[in-house]
């Protein structure tokens, strides 16, 4: 019987102990994507408790609540700090194989020195314990940013934000870590979806153009690129419940583009041809900046309307989508190859069952601009777990070269969601070091440190070029 | 090396053992799913031999003998018993790996006290001896049910059944097991299937009303559904190939059931809004009752037309379609749950990759009227093995609250299938066993006592509010 | 810790080496699908060198090569072979996990007695030495055969091949295989793609028929299928992206043919009807011969068009399709079987999402003309590697008869990857070993032995009529 998730957790054999502990442990983080706001990097402002901290903006741990049948009061609700805790302990309890409870467990002890485990049982204790260590240490942003050895963070940004914070945030005395923007222009891109044509009107004012065709989109957007470029923006990121792709005629796309300015619905279908010409122009523009393209398939979101009218988006009411992917991705890919501007690329599903048609993507398009330029993006939200990450690993073990792979990020809205890269490199270790103890691959410490330290934090730092 | 399928079988730690041993072994059983025919309950006629329990409706069995390319006579065909017998014992040494090759073992063990390995050289030894304890035991329906511990039994029934079995069974003397009625109403929405028009007609006269529009059609079903909420239903069950939804207008679903009436042929997507809004009606109606509404997902029936032809439905023909199912699924429940009218509601799955999509589905609409409200369904026919059991566990441990779910069902027409929740306890207790002794989950033995007969029986009982 | 793949490589269990050492490991190969030329066979040449042997032709090699970031003058280029060779030294050290990690070592093992890890600091003297062995030793592609104890070779050839070199093989003397033809008859199929008008020509003369009409293809087809036959041909194999299945009527066939023939585009849904068609007289052919018909599911193939453009087909840029086959491959096997003409047949899947889809499909058309007729092929490129093969066995042996399974061939373009079956094997033992050994299956040494051997080679010679 092992202990309870002690500094062996996940460590299986003494490969994965000596793989963790001697190289991977204490590697710097690079979080090349998560939904990190700068603003409150930048105010740097303490929690009142840890219920503010694990409980104000978590969606996973609301959605854990709401299936042990708690009142939205616990989740997004009014009730106090304690109220919700308790709740969440309860939930906590029952959520046994859910990665929500090894990361509460790692964020206890690696932010407040807490080895017990949380039930019913432990929730009042904790609680108090926790809020008196948030009181007594420092639980601001940026020290626990620091603390928790992290080089860069890479945001999620909207082309028409003018990165303010992140301007900012260069010139933090004493604060070591590059906050940078990605860009993010989905909003562009939905015509589909309610609220386009005003969003085209400030994207049009954000980049200083008057917008009167779907061409000047495209002009705004490039322009938006440049800004984010010179503010230290090596990426890009567009997530998708399916992969548009449909080559349409100029006055077609300016048509239907018209018809969505005018305030009218358009389709997803009618949509398919503006949305695969700009995000071809993006692609070739991303290459051309030597920035990395990000691709997140499969999310289908806010499901529950009445939710949605009430509280908004991104609170817990996604899931994941199932769409056919493999021609249309492809055929994407190819449009911008063989035009040789193809970025880098990385693409995430959130669907498993896309495992094997994005890991085999990848060989169609690599190519010596990069070692792995076309990656297969850390298993992510839904699959943001040991199953997930493990099956992500072995298939592109199987697949393509495990040993270039750029990592782990967080994806996350949290300050103490860097225990994921924690849980991330146990995985990394015990799969590997599992192989070496089965005689499956050579007993070459070198080389085993080399590739364990390059998924953990050096591959990443290559690829995007971050210095 | 392990015995062979001994009083351990697949408890591979201490901890497994101690649950399983110590908590579920011994839980009633509430058996909330299956295909048992009451008039054979009520009956409660033995039967001849082990071939006519186990061979003479049991098509698993059946598609294990026609792979190993045994001719129809010894499946459905009017071989006498011990031939059959024989042959089935050949089909099963090959099926090393299959569920059936554990269940037949379990069954010879639970009910025989046979601990001896089936296979061609033992065919005849366990022939006899089987016999020998069904002649010298008691091997009727009722003995099988309350020597298996089963509190509750819910059928599968027709809305224009008239339930005069479950009735009858109230009143059984000894017989201390409720038997209850399910509503599935999948005829009456299949208008794109033979037989719709006849059935229609068989609905309304069984409801006492004359069916002249689609309304009616829901008129009667409603009726139905308070007549079977009168006979102690609890639960409605709907098979689908794939999830129809489409809004369509009053006149046009009018004219589509028109055209059917008449008996002309209606396609399947002519026939998805009527199917849509009669599932809405009663989806409304569910939730009235305090009902739960199963809906099973993927099934491709009657495959082989030759075969269909000859003998009919549910006979071994049917295998796992894979249409994408999330958005449409999404669109429905969203649909009664923005009403405020969604019910309790179980999702299962029989093809694997829906296994994400549906875990991370029932997320977006839990509430608290019920804790896990939305349940993911356990493996089911195609997926009910140890490798399907444990990833159904795993997903919704990685993505629900595996600590409430409401365990197994048997899905099955056999009297001796109970053995299948003794093999789903062992298996959960292995799964939860290896978690605590690899420190990935607490080792508190009144929570995880809580949680094994939770999912055993107890969360079966309060969700379905059985009492 | 293990030894580096040693002689129990993957035997983790007393019953898995036992099974292993004692009955598989010796077993003759059945290679009954393969993409080996038997001109090469014929001619019978020595490579110059070890790159040559291993890089001249293998598409995963330089997949691997390329996700190093690898120029392509080291993979299809005009790079010497030590320095190919030393870039793929470079790219193996980081496939950890991946397949050709395992088969470069089997192979250096297997026919170069080496045992040394490849990698970036061993590579000169792997080279070097393995050049001393292929100088100094026999590696003519019959030698290779023999040595591998091949009795069968399946070669895939095109219906309009004269089979010369199959025919010139079966004197030569001393060489103990049969290398037969398999009839692919996809260009004729695919009237979708380019080239078709101009195959069909060929068709023709190859077949001494004039074809003007669609059925004229068929025509050629069959005859040309009876010529196979005449030359030992007992398979036929075809691969989709998909399962096209369309009725349409004769002259609307008559009508897109006529259109490709003239040279015209066809898309893939006008060529529906047509594939269908000919494929349905295609399968009836089949069965007449008592041929097997293999379908090979899910390659996207082609996928980056400058590198088609500069190089071809087949050189590293396929992928995994997704779409959706169950449907359409029921109907097309129920056409087949309704008339009683369904052959013998093999389902392969690329996307291991459809492993429950094709292995709950057998179940549908076994019947009592051969065990196992239905047949579920093994784990295939993409999914060839341990996990694939491992998950392939383990979903045969859930729904099917894993005891009747036809077991492995390499689909290779290589004389040394008869490793392949090597490590199948082990795959093979581990698993069932695994299994007695936890006491999921009786320790019953002879049956287990008739099942090893079975899979290894014998099922597959009694399967295909091999004599």
């Amino acid at each position: 019987m092992n202990c309870f998730m002690d500094k062996d957790f996940l460590l299986d054999t003494e490969t994965a102990k000596k793989l963790f502990h001697s190289y991977c442990e204490n590697m710097p983080v690079c979080d090349y994507h998560c939904h990190l706001n700068p603003e409150e990097i930048y105010e740097n402002r303490s929690p009142a408790d840890i219920s503010e901290l694990w409980l104000k903006g978590d969606h996973y741990k609301w959605r854990a609540m709401r299936s042990c049948g708690i009142s939205e009061d616990y989740c997004t609700g009014n009730k106090t700090g304690k109220e919700k805790f308790e709740k969440f302990a309860y939930a906590l309890q029952y959520a046994i194989g859910n990665p929500l409870y090894h990361w509460a467990h790692i964020e206890l002890q690696k932010y407040f020195n807490i080895d017990m485990p949380l039930c019913v049982k432990t929730a009042d204790e904790i609680y108090d314990r926790a809020n008196y260590v948030i009181k007594n240490g420092d639980f601001r942003p940026q020290s626990l940013i620091m603390k928790s050895n992290v080089k860069v963070v890479c945001t999620t940004d909207d082309p028409i934000d003018d990165l303010k914070y992140h301007k900012l945030l260069k010139d933090v005395e004493g604060f070591d870590c590059k906050v940078l923007p990605s860009f993010r222009p989905d909003k562009a891109l939905n015509m589909h979806l309610d609220g386009f044509s005003d969003y085209i009107m400030q994207l049009g004012k954000a980049a200083g153009t008057e917008i009167k065709s779907y061409r000047d989109v495209i002009k705004a957007l490039l322009k938006r690129a440049d800004y984010f470029n010179e503010t230290g923006c090596r990426i890009s990121d567009q997530s998708f419940d399916y992969i548009p792709f449909t080559i349409a005629e100029d006055d077609e796309i300016e048509a239907v583009f018209s018809r969505a300015m005018s305030g009218a619905a358009v389709s997803r279908e009618e949509a398919e041809g503006y949305r695969t010409k700009v995000l071809l122009a993006l692609g070739e523009k991303y290459h051309q900046l030597g920035w990395a393209m990000e691709i997140h398939i499969g999310a289908m979101r806010n499901n529950n309307t009445a939710m949605f009218n009430a509280k908004g988006a991104d609170i817990g009411f996604d899931s994941i989508g199932d769409e056919n992917i493999a021609y249309s991705l492809s055929r994407f890919l190819d449009a911008l190859n063989v035009k040789g501007r193809l970025p880098k690329t990385v693409l995430f599903n959130l669907n498993n069952k896309d495992n094997t048609v994005l890991a085999s993507m990848l060989g169609n398009f690599q190519s010596e601009e990069a070692e792995s330029k076309m990656q297969f993006g850390p298993a992510w939200w839904f699959l943001d777990h040991l199953d997930g990450m493990t099956e992500q690993m072995k298939v592109l073990g199987n697949l393509g070269i495990l040993g270039k792979f750029i990592g782990m990020e967080t994806d996350s809205r949290s300050f103490t969601s860097y225990g994921r890269h924690d849980y991330f490199r146990r995985i990394l270790c015990r799969l590997l070091g599992r192989w070496v103890e089965d005689g499956w691959y050579a007993n070459d410490e070198n080389l085993l440190k080399e590739i364990v330290c390059g998924i953990s934090y050096n591959n990443a730092m290559q690829y995007f070029d971050f210095k």
